[in-house]
């Protein structure tokens, strides 16, 4: 019970000491996170409502089956633009039909979520390697800034990749509108100074670095309350200026939305993306903040945490959540002690729901879109390119690859391309391990490659190192590699695969093994195996392997030398050394 | 040049005594290729000739660009079944279409297997591990022998799946023909008396295994010849037998097949499945063979090899071609010496195009038939499921499905479902690597895992083994063990990571690493690294991890216990040691 429901550990736990903590981090939150589910609902291309539903009924949900005491969920921008993307492609914005996918892809999501955690499916997520993620979400976060650029502009511009953006804005810059670009860059150049200046100047002050930090992330409430004044007191939308408008006051129904298969069926490949990349982001940061308390979160429980947080999402009217990165850190500096912060925050957006909504009526949509560009700007990591460059081409290639093509093509093409390109990496490098022909270093117990030592070699004798599991991306490199020794040295009697970095040997590989064996035994030849794993050697009983192994198994290499050396063994830089491997 | 072109380096060495080798193999296999071609062309759908057409061109470009002596290229039963099923999607059997696309079918995959071998990409033929080839042939061997039913009962029957096929047979069943029944049934029982006794008889007769066996696979052709005398003699066909009938003399015409973007869209799947299942069988079989004479082939060039049978094939209205099993075999035993005897069978198989059609008019179809059943019964291998299922749950995991999917979704699905889920199960496998924490054997400087052995630990110091490269499946699992590590060691202050099996490190478990440095900065612990292999040290060096990092590297894990140990230590069995680690 208690793993599956959180709660029931931390809620009988709850002391007094705590309430102070987790009410103080839910006001700020609340504060925050007001204007970030308004934004992030129009990024969604959903009504602002939307965004607040999204924002009450999942942070308690949240609370009762969430590993994380600091994570704050709710809207994201990846995810919301995720969103816009996937049910940009089978409804009209603005139609019931695009509200109710939108709710029927939270409900999908949900569902998967809860399913990869009931099932233990969270290792799904490796799929996303780091080099995948960083290129994704800088992608992610130049779409969306450029897509804000039409409310800095007040003009109409759509799009879901760079191309298609940067088109639509050229085509619609006859009408850019004077005030919604004073008042949005006059915001964004306010942004970007609060962040840059603001936090110094408080620490110059004398204020602590967490309150320091908590008022520069005030900045996008500040520019949000400040213009919406000022549009209200020069009304400005009778100049043209958009504003949010009328938000339904009121809680939001519970309802299922209108399943549809022909619906599902479009959809199941964009939420299961949406749910592995919400997750994986989630659990990074989740990790991350618990390991700074010394705590732990279990992510396969998380899985079931935001799982539901989608079900309870969908069932409310609103759209893909997932545990976001800045809302979480303030949770997290502000103090939050429990999850109990997440079900305050929620109590804050209902009561906003309720009684704030006439005062955001006059709230400017350039003004939003620059706190989504400042806000998701930092989400942009180019210099992650160079870094990763250094340490390793391959990933590097994928990074670019899922950067440009998720620029280019949209964000469903773009991960997958990643995904499968990491993989033909990753096998590609696996399938050629790094292996060596190795000789005895003289007088001693201890081998090394001959192409790089002076080694003792003999004419009769190949000993090769491999290091790198066995399995079928490599099985056939095996095979090749013995034949092409076995072709090359004519004096061979015996093989010895020393295997110290083989941690695994599976079917395919064990195929392999089973093949060499009977080609050198009819060649003459013996195989040999030194310095065999216990994990390995006890698999390897399970088959007949070793019953049809013309040669030895040898504890250490040492010995297999001592054993099968003819004592013709060459003196280094002798001739065999030389012609040992061509 | 010489690399492009094998030809080049074997036949300036050719010797007159290679001569008559060769001719005598290409006389034996010609004999064994005539009815096969006759019967592969009919299981692809496609009139006889079709089969005759891939059997000429393609074997002299074998000759030329391929690298195994003894490979006998030509339609085979699985990559025919697959050409069947592929073609039969976008074509109706019979039509110009069905012959147009199997025509390209044949260019699609000659070019992809040409485009892989020069760009190296023959390593994606490794994402088919040995389980998956396995299950995928024995259920094609199933599905065939099941569609040749029709043959032998004198029955229409049709289908791509066991089930389509079962269904299709059962509806025909009023149909049955006595006479075609019982010439298939008794070549059925002829062919597989002749295989199990054959071969038996006439080595006790005093016969060389080599001749025995030769004669044993000639089988077949004998029974071709005397059902077709029967059916001539006794004008069978006028009572309903179904034969072969008239296959048009004279060599092929070479065209191009007329291109079209749809069927190109339709068909680059099957064409790569077709390309890559086809390549996996024609180098397992060259490589075995060239291993037995010591000789080498080469992958690569294989590609380009069998990419340039097939576009040859296509030119000269075949359909896809690769290397066979059984054939090649039969060749080598034949004492085939170069690729000559390939060159010389494309001569016979062209000189029976020519003046050989008059006489197998009267062959009987359900003769043709029974020699498939028997030739793909020696595919499936069913025992090998008990086999795999012994050595590994996930290997055989992957064989059962791949061949259950196989027979009841068809070949396409079979294959992908395979191949997609030998991935998972690898990425499952790899994403919780086996590790350790390990304590020192008391009075020594080895270490070992602590839940296993009576050995020392330190409640300050915890040493982690991981025996595993680490890479993106598993740093989130690298990530996780040590927070939990941490959050279960309260006095934990270094933490030591021994990595004699880790035989790399990729950017996402770098960054996995530089986050746990970084969360154990801020609890106040220090991370050491120990045990790092050259390649890896080599490639850390290259980041700025080790600028970051807050402890040491030590070459052996002793050297770090000596450093880092605060003489706390607690003896085997102590409390520390049992609650180090939960």
């Amino acid at each position: 019970m208690k793993q599956y429901f959180p709660i029931l550990t931390w809620l009988p736990a709850y002391r007094s000491g705590h309430l102070a903590d987790d009410l103080l981090a839910a006001v700020i939150v609340t504060v925050m996170l007001i204007p970030q589910s308004l934004a992030y609902a129009l990024l969604a291309g959903l009504p602002p409502e939307a965004g607040l539903y999204a924002s009450i009924l999942p942070l308690v949900a949240y609370a009762i089956f969430g590993t994380s005491s600091t994570l704050a969920v709710g809207p994201v921008a990846v995810v919301s633009l995720m969103t816009a993307t996937a049910v940009g492609q089978v409804a009209v914005q603005g139609s019931i039909g695009y509200l109710n996918a939108a709710v029927m892809l939270a409900l999908m999501s949900g569902v998967m979520l809860l399913a990869m955690g009931v099932l233990r499916l969270g290792f799904l997520a490796n799929f996303l390697s780091h080099p995948v993620m960083t290129g994704f979400i800088s992608a992610s976060g130049l779409i969306i800034a450029i897509s804000q650029l039409k409310h800095l502009l007040g003009i109409d511009a759509s799009g879901h990749t760079l191309w298609q953006l940067v088109q639509s804005l050229w085509a619609h810059r006859g009408g850019i509108h004077g005030i919604s670009l004073a008042l949005g860059t006059g915001s964004l150049l306010f942004l970007l100074l609060i962040r840059r200046y603001l936090k110094p100047w408080l620490l110059r002050a004398g204020y602590s670095p967490r309150m320091a930090d908590l008022c520069a992330k005030a900045g996008p409430v500040l520019a949000v309350v400040i213009a919406t004044l000022i549009a209200a007191a020069l009304d400005l939308n009778s100049q043209g200026l958009r504003i949010l408008g009328l938000v339904p006051a009121g809680l939001p129904a519970l309802t299922l939305p209108s399943l549809s298969l022909p619906l599902l069926e479009q959809l199941w490949m964009p939420a299961l993306l949406i749910s592995t990349i919400g997750f994986v982001e989630s659990v990074s940061v989740a990790q991350a903040l618990a390991a700074k308390r010394r705590q732990r979160i279990d992510p396969d429980q998380e899985l079931i945490g935001l799982g539901s947080c989608n079900i309870v999402s969908s069932v409310s009217g609103g759209f893909p959540v997932t545990g976001g990165f800045s809302r979480s850190v303030v949770n997290f500096d502000a103090g939050a002690a429990t999850p109990a912060a997440g079900a305050f925050t929620a109590v804050g957006i209902a009561l906003a729901t309720l009684f704030l909504t006439p005062f955001i009526f006059y709230l400017p949509l350039s003004v939003l879109g620059a706190t989504i560009i400042v806000a998701v700007l930092s989400l942009v990591d180019l210099r992650a390119i160079p870094k990763t460059w250094r340490y390793s081409r391959h990933d590097a290639l994928a990074l670019i690859a899922t950067l440009t093509v998720t620029l280019t093509a949209g964000v469903t093409t773009g991960i997958l391309t990643g995904v499968v390109l990491s993989l033909l990496l990753y096998l590609h490098r696996t399938s050629r391990p790094h292996s060596a022909i190795v000789g005895r270093v003289p007088h001693t117990e201890h081998f090394r490659n001959i192409e790089r030592h002076l080694v003792e070699t003999d004419p009769a004798l190949c000993i090769l190192r491999i290091d790198e599991g066995l399995y079928f991306a490599n099985a056939r490199f095996l095979e090749d590699r013995v034949y092409a020794q076995m072709a090359s040295q004519q004096k061979l009697q015996h093989l010895v695969l020393m295997c110290p970095a083989v941690n695994h040997i599976d079917a395919s590989a064990l195929e392999a093994l089973e093949a060499i064996n009977a080609r050198l035994r009819d060649a003459g030849i013996q195989l040999h195996l030194s310095e065999v794993k216990g994990p390995v050697m006890d698999a390897l009983r399970n088959s007949d392997f070793l019953d049809h192994l013309t040669g030895r198994i040898f504890l250490s290499t040492y010995q297999a030398w001592h054993a099968l050396s003819t004592g013709a063994a060459h003196c280094p830089l002798s001739a065999s050394a030389q012609h040992g491997y061509g």
